[in-house]
Parts: structure tokens; C-alpha cells; sequence
């Protein structure tokens, strides 16, 4: 696969009240507001939240799968949680790349989440190394 | 809770294999680096690893349920991805304190992630912002 700034992959994902309690155990964060309707309702948000890290899981996803794809090594990320996403909220993750390092394949892509209604929810740039499908002794 | 420079918090935990593969289906990240024990044997890795946003949930949690606590509110996170952590290997996630604002409750922790021979695994930096347990309207 010949990886070249600008190219870019996009996923479409709602995460259910399921996946986030399942994350939620895995993880240890139980804050409430992932999943108690009414704590949430209290607060800003209304409505119970996905955990911003969990989100950005679709970037792994992207990265593992699609572009560079299996026998990608995540290096580095930097996320900004900019509006929450809501449990069951269709939303969009669109990895791009930034940068191509000439002496070694790693790569730098920038990282967008929108909502339905277009808004821009999260950021970040992911820095990856891809030295083929299987990543070789 | 008075939050002041240098407290922290740690977890241990390890992540099975049932866990990785629910976050492997949740997120689409299906490399199977992270379940096929086979394709694992060929690479530099020799077995499978777990997904390293999945290892940083660690933090959420510790965020979310012990410093700030319930209310907290991730607004951004970096990562570098030091060392692969292995399904079923015990590591400990820790946050430390490094400042917080005078003008707002905003906070930010140093992250940092050991395996059982104390190497360093994962580090980060982690803002949040947390107005108590609810984060009201």
C-alpha cells in the first residue's frame, strides 16, 4: 500500500449502552455519567456520555484495519474531547495523513470525530510505525 | 477534595483476553496482534498485545472514579505507546498531579504505566476539569 499525505479513511459508528457498560467495567471508569440516566440528566450533558478515550477507539480501529492496516504499531496519540458523544449518537471518525518520514515508515496522521450534526467533537494525531502486515522479528 | 500538586493514584489490573476481544468488536480494531496467538508467534512481539488506547482507559478510570473523581471531565489526553503490555500481564497505571489552574478547576496529571519488572510501559499527560461530583447545568 502506497501511503501518500492527504490520503484518508472514515468510519461511521454509534456505541450502545452495552459496549460502554462493558468498557466501563473494563476499564474501572464507572462515573455515572456513562450510564445512570438520571445522575446524567442533572448534569451538563443531559444524557449519558461515551468515555472520550472509548471513542477514540475508532482511531485504533482505523489505523488497525484500513490505513496503514494489520501490522500497524501505534507510537503515540493526543486527543482533545471537545463535545461529548452521546450513547447511541451516530457519529464519524476520519483518520488523514500528515506526514510520511522518508527514513523510516513512520507515519503521522491527524484525527477528526464529527457528530450528526456536523460539529467537530473530538481531535487528535495519531503517530504510527508500519513496516508491513506482519510486524517481523 | 483538596487536589494539590503531586498526589496521585494507582491501579493494577490486567486484561484478559475475553476483554480485548470485546474492545477489538466495540471499536473494529480486529489486527489480530491483539487475539491470534499464531500470527503473534511471527511478529516482534511473540504474543498477543493489548490495544494501547484500550491500556489508557486505565487513566479515564482512575480520573473518573478516584482523583477528581465522579464529575470529572476529560477534555484532553496524550500518549506515547512505550512498550507493548500483553494479554493477561498485570501493569500498574498511576496519575500524578502537576498542576492546577487558579482561575478554573482545571487539572492536569503526569500518566505512567509499569509492567511487573518496573519498566515503564505507557506515559501521558491527562487535562481535566472537574466542578464536583455533578457537573451541573
Amino acid at each position: 500500500m502506497k501511503l501518500s499525505v492527504g490520503d484518508s479513511v472514515s468510519i461511521k459508528k454509534s456505541f450502545s449502552q452495552e459496549e460502554v457498560l462493558a468498557y466501563a467495567k473494563a476499564s474501572g471508569d464507572t462515573n455515572p455519567i456513562h450510564f445512570d440516566v438520571e445522575y446524567a440528566s442533572k448534569t451538563t450533558f443531559n444524557k449519558p456520555i461515551v468515555h472520550g478515550l472509548f471513542v477514540a477507539s475508532l482511531f485504533g480501529g482505523l489505523l488497525g484495519t484500513k490505513m496503514p492496516g494489520m501490522g500497524t504499531i501505534h507510537l503515540g496519540q493526543n486527543l482533545k474531547f471537545i463535545k461529548p458523544v452521546f450513547v447511541n449518537e451516530q457519529i464519524e471518525a476520519t483518520i488523514k495523513i500528515i506526514s510520511v518520514r522518508e527514513d523510516k515508515p513512520v507515519i503521522v496522521f491527524e484525527n477528526t470525530i464529527i457528530n450528526e450534526n456536523g460539529e467537530i467533537v473530538m481531535t487528535g494525531e495519531s503517530v504510527v510505525i508500519y513496516r508491513g502486515p506482519v510486524f517481523q522479528k
